[in-house]
């Protein structure tokens, strides 16, 4: 049989799953295996900043590009224990990305000498034993293992369970010969098959339900349609019966917004009016993929008795108060679709609210960009396929309640919460937006958050991406200030020359680039207009000036909620 | 008894062991904490741009503190994991840094509801556990617990021991109430008492060995006679006897370098060849507060039998073969200098040579700036007291062979060496260098080091500390050029305007900044002979330009002994 070194396995492996990116920076323990990558015809390299922002890129590649994985790849101790928020936060939020780490050699691990790098004292266990607490699987490939098995595992593991995976690859693994041969079978993409009499009987059960509800059901997708790639399925299911369809805020976008039987985001007892008694009158109310964290439910004030809930997980079913463990939405929708199809002439009937939102005429011609001004307003910039990525702040909520076009999507952090993650992310979904077709990357950052992780902005002009970055100015963590200490000066932060930052990092990069201010409604209304800068042919940043002490309703009424 | 709240205890044990800085980055978890740091009259909030940066920056102004300790305060998850490569780092350095993270309130933890920040599974450990692989002890604070005492038990270990500890602050506890009654006993600074049978038979064998080498005897200062200041007791025994002494990389600048009696760097096979000669022929070599990793032995290679060799530690002594528990420097040093006086006379007529370096004649007027040059040149540039801080890189091997004045202070990480950190460690060197009456705060770092954590140079600015920065532009990682990848892509990074980023960070802070660029050795010489430039009296930048492909001497035997 033919051979294969371990790193071109792993390599051929990523490439068989559609991974073109890896994330990272080097280090001793990684050079070897970079030089295969530098000269890998089908994988790029893209040299991070630094780790945490390289596994944030990671996670944000994995977002967008979906099917596929992030890697990032890191050396030993300073360097993957500066990626685990990044790997930490893909856990939590159930993104596939692979964290593959250079470590010293198997027979410096089995010596232990105090090389750089370590903690001093020998224990060269202790960054695989921190990172069990935020990968599913940790791996590390020695002469004694099966490594192309382990490496196959590890993949599986990471891609069918939308979580991170660890890795650690020794410097003399790097040009270890194995076997080619589990190259030839492709890599299971799904989690196993459900229970067939199991999911028989769910299936009984629901459309039993669904049936007594006389089809009055709404459906509630949340972030696992995206997370567990049903989308597809869920559409044909949304179509065939024609049930209404809302989203939770990490929902938002795994369901076309422009559908017309879509009605906006449900957030408990901050969702809009109208929306939370739809939502709340139904039936029945079938929640496709949610997860249920404090920002996501508004602070888990759903007024959803559990009688009429019907929830589908990756893993599990829950009918009412039943659990049926083993029959996951994956191979349940479509045959869901299959029993349910006979309600659509009733469901169809739902009323459901177009989901729009209005520019707010301004009172007396105040030109301050706030909030409620200034979402609706860009809402009419988005375009269809846009990808928009908002950060942790005001931004995050901000964007709740605007309708996005077609095929646009949303890319946010609304469990994990770690600011500066947008930034690195819409580096690595910049690179994923070009090879799915999407449009133009959109971010949205507060300042505060932007000066965590502000030189990743450097590698998205090394690498042409031509983002649009708006830079939410308002003079400080203004979400911090209405969650507490309004007028504390720890919640303010430096005032930097934001329109500077392209041109320091990128100006001897050959690369064009833009910044510009908009401090007035006028001023950004003319941006927004301008056929050039919405042409996004260069990266972009805006500085948008706000009121330190404004921010959204939706967050307003959720920092209320926590009081 | 009078009552205090938990945080004013906590702060208050804090001004006791003299710190007045603390370090981090605001969160949800730690804010109404921090209105009583901000409200504290003699602790003040350093607000950092992020927690890594933060934990760096703690670590900075512990080693330049001395006898206090670093103080780093994040929010659960986000925060906390983003510092833990600094925190590790400060593990690994043997560094007393508190890592005090603020988490969600006693009830919570209990009730563990899917909170922002938490992983989404209910796992409100996860983050303490991994911790335990970087800390000495992780304290729980709750209302079960004997708070006070254990407060004070995880301070006495931070200083004690020299290593970090991690304290979590529940938001509930920030404002219990507890007895003041032990603050009025000052926490223990120094390690147990040695046993007194032990250490007197370590004190007879030890005079026994010197007696036998006739006095021909050598002192080899390491990184631990700072990191558990014994320096004064060091002097007194260099004094004393008049034994010379010499220095590793990691205790460079332990002993003042004008030290008549001070003999330069060793650092086994890379050693400068009198040096070397010197340290090795000794008859016996007195090692105080060894750490024996691969960049600060020359990889391991001292030439030194080891029954030549008399180590002594924080906690343990070792003669030869022989290893004796419990016997800790602090105590055994005044009792050894007593014993040792006796041969001063003796001792005293061993040849030392004096250290010294020499800017090079260029040859044929080359102007370019490379390390053999630099080095040299900047030696002669720095004052009594200064404060020298080098990255990993070319620069903390650059400086190794050049004398430092009178009370300078070096401060590197050369067994962490994770990159990014010199940049945080100004920070809060600067702080400390303040407080203790140091000169001017003197930074090299390589411009890709800088790219990891160049945001950190805002809070500088607007706390208005004037560091001088040296930024080391050579297009690219030219330490890892010489370990691996020499002509590999990987090894660049983006060229950014340098001297535009005090400008980008501080231009709206009203505070004055400077930046250079220098490309030749006579730009170089007029910039280092300007006398308003070595005022420091602003923060200041200036980017050298270098060859990508030059290195000190000290690197590339380094890297050549790794190939
Ligand atoms: C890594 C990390 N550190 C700290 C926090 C706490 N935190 C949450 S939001 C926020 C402020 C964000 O401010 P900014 O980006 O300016 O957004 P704004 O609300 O002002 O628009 C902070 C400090 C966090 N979530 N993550
Ligand atoms: C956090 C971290 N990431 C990666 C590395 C690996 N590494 C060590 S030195 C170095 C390059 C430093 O380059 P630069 O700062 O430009 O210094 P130079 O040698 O060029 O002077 C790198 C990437 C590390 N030590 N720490
Ligand atoms: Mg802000
Ligand atoms: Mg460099």
């Amino acid at each position: 049989t033919s051979e294969i070194t371990v790193a071109n396995y792993i390599l051929t492996r990523l490439v068989q799953l559609g991974v073109t990116k890896m994330f990272g920076v080097p280090g001793d323990f990684n050079l070897a295996f970079l030089d295969l990558v530098e000269d890998h015809k089908s994988i790029d390299w893209v040299g991070n900043c630094n780790e945490l922002n390289a596994a944030y890129a990671a996670d944000g590649y994995a977002r967008v590009k979906q099917t596929s994985l992030g890697v990032v790849t890191t050396t030993f101790g300073v360097g993957e224990l500066s990626a685990m928020n990044g790997i930490a936060g893909a856990f939590s939020e159930m993104v596939p990305v692979l964290h593959l780490v250079g470590v010293p050699s198997t027979t410096q691990q089995k010596a232990r000498p105090i090389l750089h790098h370590t903690l001093g004292d020998g224990r060269y266990d202790a960054y695989t034993i921190a990172s069990q607490q935020f990968t599913i699987m940790q791996t590390s490939l020695n002469k004694d293992s099966d490594v192309a098995r382990l490496i196959d595992d590890t993949l599986v593991a990471c891609i069918t369970r939308a979580r991170p995976v660890y890795m650690t690859l020794p410097t003399d693994m790097v040009y270890e010969h194995i076997s080619a041969e589990r190259l030839k079978i492709p890599l299971a993409r799904h989690p196993a098959i459900n229970d067939v009499e199991t999911e028989d009987f769910v299936l009984d059960v629901i459309e039993e339900r669904v049936k007594e509800a006389g089809g009055d059901v709404i459906i509630l997708v949340d972030a696992c349609v995206i997370r567990f790639e049903v989308q597809d399925e869920v559409n044909d299911l949304l179509r065939s019966t024609g049930f209404p369809v809302y989203a939770t805020p990490m929902g938002k976008t795994a369901i076309d917004e422009s559908y017309e039987r879509y009605g906006g985001v449900y957030i408990g007892s901050i969702t809009q009016p109208l929306v939370k008694e739809r939502v709340e009158s139904a039936k029945l109310i079938l929640s496709i993929g949610l997860l249920s964290s404090d920002f996501n439910t508004g602070n888990f004030s759903y007024n959803i008795p559990i009688r009429r809930l019907i929830e589908l997980h990756s893993d599990h079913t829950r009918i009412q108060y039943a659990l049926f463990q083993g029959v996951g939405m994956k191979q349940l929708l479509p045959k869901l679709t299959e029993r349910l199809k006979q309600f659509h002439a009733n469901a169809s009937k739902i009323p459901v609210e177009p989901f729009t939102s209005m520019v707010p005429k301004s009172m007396g011609g105040d030109e301050t960009i706030v909030h409620s001004h200034f979402w609706p307003r860009v809402g009419q910039f988005f375009q269809p396929k846009d990808v928009i990525i908002t950060e942790t702040g005001t931004a995050n909520f901000g964007i709740m309640n605007i309708p996005l076009p077609d095929g646009a999507k949303l890319v946010s952090q609304i469990l994990w919460g770690s600011i500066g993650w947008s930034v690195g992310s819409a580096l690595g979904a910049a690179f994923a937006a070009r090879e799915t077709g999407k449009n133009r990357v959109i971010l949205f950052v507060g300042e505060g958050s932007l000066q965590l992780t502000v030189q990743e902005l450097s590698p998205m002009i090394r690498h042409g991406l031509t983002p649009i970055l708006f830079v939410i100015n308002n003079a400080g963590y203004t979400i911090e200030k209405f969650i507490h200490g309004k007028y504390r000066k720890y919640n303010n932060v430096d005032n930097w020359k934001w329109t500077g930052l392209l041109d320091t990092f990128g100006c001897n990069s050959g690369k064009p680039s833009k910044s510009y201010t908009v401090s007035t409604r006028t001023e950004l209304d003319r941006l927004l207009n301008n056929e050039e800068f919405g042409a996004a042919k260069q990266i972009q940043l805006v500085e948008v000036v706000m009121p330190a002490l404004d921010a959204p309703d939706v967050l307003t009424q959720t920092a209320g909620q926590k009081a």
